[in-house]
């Protein structure tokens, strides 16, 4: 609806966070939808872009910027408004100079309908749309990128090393997966289901993989599918894992800290009890946080076209329908009831 | 004692590891004196070398090796048998062409008075002697390429950056400190007792210093000596310590895991919970074993000795006299009753 001034306002569906989850599991009832408006004019002189997303993306860290945490990385969520992410989306309008109408981007946006970004700092433009949009969510994204950091940069993969990946059915841990092949690396993944463990085998070229949860002993099951013991753990999930992966390391073996799911709806995060082997092992541990390498996102997309193309990498996705399906797609996550990257789709065009 | 076929043999007293000790602290009687007999005299083809050891050296490596550990790096003692480690010997006999009777050597030996070693790969040609052969155990030794080895190359100090040691009037923590004020950084030391801090402040020339035992909370003792965070953390204890330090990093800082002191008498570790910093920090934390780094020890001594002969460096031992005081001088360094590095005189010629 165009008012006098020239102003297009609509109605915009929103997700907002509710109130600070401290240590427990978040639930979708921690989260709200609520309809506000929005013009989505940009006035000139403003600077301001319109999106209208298509694609948001679930991804864990968020669940850190759900509570208040000491010296963290990632700015908290302000309960009342409106959680941001990952996401695709299409230019409304723009006063912006390096964006027009009609142009797709991936970047930081926000869970609504349409957004009005004021600074695109955390926007790129998407050039290839011969791939899904979608995978811009994922394989073509952030997880994507983190994927690439983690592995190639951090861990300086060799030929014949053995890879363990946690978490190996998700975002992240697929391709990890799948990457490790291409490096001609030995790679086992562990997973929440027997779904998942086959999906690792069948569908990712893992050579191995395991249910944790049926597992009665971590170190146990490391030990039958490493007998010679690990030299890259693709760190996602933290506690028990890690704690089972430190002593099945071997020397000089490299850790890339991605992420530590596991722990990060508890009140004092579990144990690590076998730290000591990083020295016995000589080990490198080193977290990382992926957009601290994003200007490494053109090599990224120059190495990782060609064998998506050939189809020597694949991607699995869980699309929730409707921003109405948002907060319970986000929830999963944390249950592991996603199977393979979870995001939500807002809008087909 | 010349035998008719050329042998010399002479009483050889010995400290004998009696059995493993394995969850408790380390006692005296859990060593014993015994009196061998050694033939000083290499036969002819052998290739054997003789030792007079001069001094040996305490190390908190040794604890690891009195028990049996899942992959441990280092080979544990055999209860009944001599105890090894680091010492500084003169060669009295020696059918090996490298060395000759009187060269005074550095490296792995026997903690007895005379040592018979058939391989000398972990012996090093002492060449300077102008300064006391005890810091062979020391600063000029093992202890002092850790700390050359774990804060240069691990840690990549940079000028102004704040650097934290724990046990930091020990063998390597003494050092450190002094490394990073020759780097331009600032230091905090920790230790156990008042005199070792004011040791820190007044001798080493730490920035502060705090006594870990009379700090309530550690996370506010760091917090009071770095409000801004520590860029570098040199680990030479774990468990509580190490659990303090990850919150209080700074963005992209370097942990070298020397040791964990504080863990090896516990039956089962101290569990770490601050791990996810190492993610929300991009911290890396690396673990290394100084023997795989011995081949820059001339790069060292290079670097040292100038700083040591000007005064800029200096060192603490702690010399207990004889090998009967050797086991006591062993137990007091995981109580922390040693002052500065911790050796045994077994002779002065």
């Amino acid at each position: 609806m165009a008012t006098p001034s020239g102003e297009i306002l609509v109605p915009n569906k929103q997700v907002i966070l509710k109130h600070y989850v401290d240590d427990r599991s978040p639930q979708e009832s921690d989260m709200e939808l609520k309809v506000t408006t929005i013009n989505l004019k940009a006035p000139s002189g403003s600077g301001l872009i319109l999106l209208k997303n298509l694609y948001l993306s679930c991804d864990p860290y968020m669940r850190l910027r759900m509570k208040l945490m000491e010296g963290s990385y990632f700015e908290s969520y302000q309960p009342g408004t409106v959680l941001s992410g990952f996401g695709v989306s299409k230019v409304v309008d723009s006063d912006h100079p390096d964006y027009k109408t009609g142009d797709l981007v991936w970047g930081i946006t926000f869970w609504e309908e349409y957004s009005q970004i004021a600074s695109p700092s955390s926007l790129f433009k998407i050039e290839d749309t011969s791939i899904p949009l979608s995978y811009y969510t994922g394989i073509l994204g952030m997880p994507g990128m983190t994927a690439y950091v983690g592995f190639y940069d951090i861990c300086s993969p060799k030929k014949g090393e053995r890879v363990f990946v946690s978490a190996a059915s998700g975002a992240v841990g697929q391709l990890v997966g799948q990457f490790a092949k291409l490096a001609g690396c030995y790679v086992v993944g562990s997973a929440g289901s027997s779904e998942k463990v086959a999906l690792l085998k069948n569908k990712f070229g893992f050579d191995e993989a395991f249910n944790y949860k049926e597992e009665e002993n971590l170190n146990a099951a490391l030990k039958r599918c490493f007998p010679e013991g690990i030299d890259i753990y693709f760190e996602n999930v933290g506690g028990k894992m890690l704690d089972a992966v430190l002593p099945n390391m071997r020397d000089c073996g490299r850790i890339a800290a991605c992420g530590m799911i596991s722990q990060y709806n508890l009140k004092e995060p579990e144990g690590v009890h076998n730290l000591i082997y990083v020295v016995m092992k000589q080990i490198r541990l080193e977290g990382f946080i992926v957009i601290n390498h994003f200007h490494k996102h053109p090599e990224f997309l120059h190495m990782v076209m060609g064998p998506i193309k050939d189809g020597k990498v694949t991607y699995v996705e869980d699309i929730a329908e409707g921003l109405e399906n948002a907060p319970a797609a986000l929830v999963a996550l944390f249950s592991g009831r996603n199977f393979g990257k979870q995001l939500v789709r807002v809008s087909s065009d």
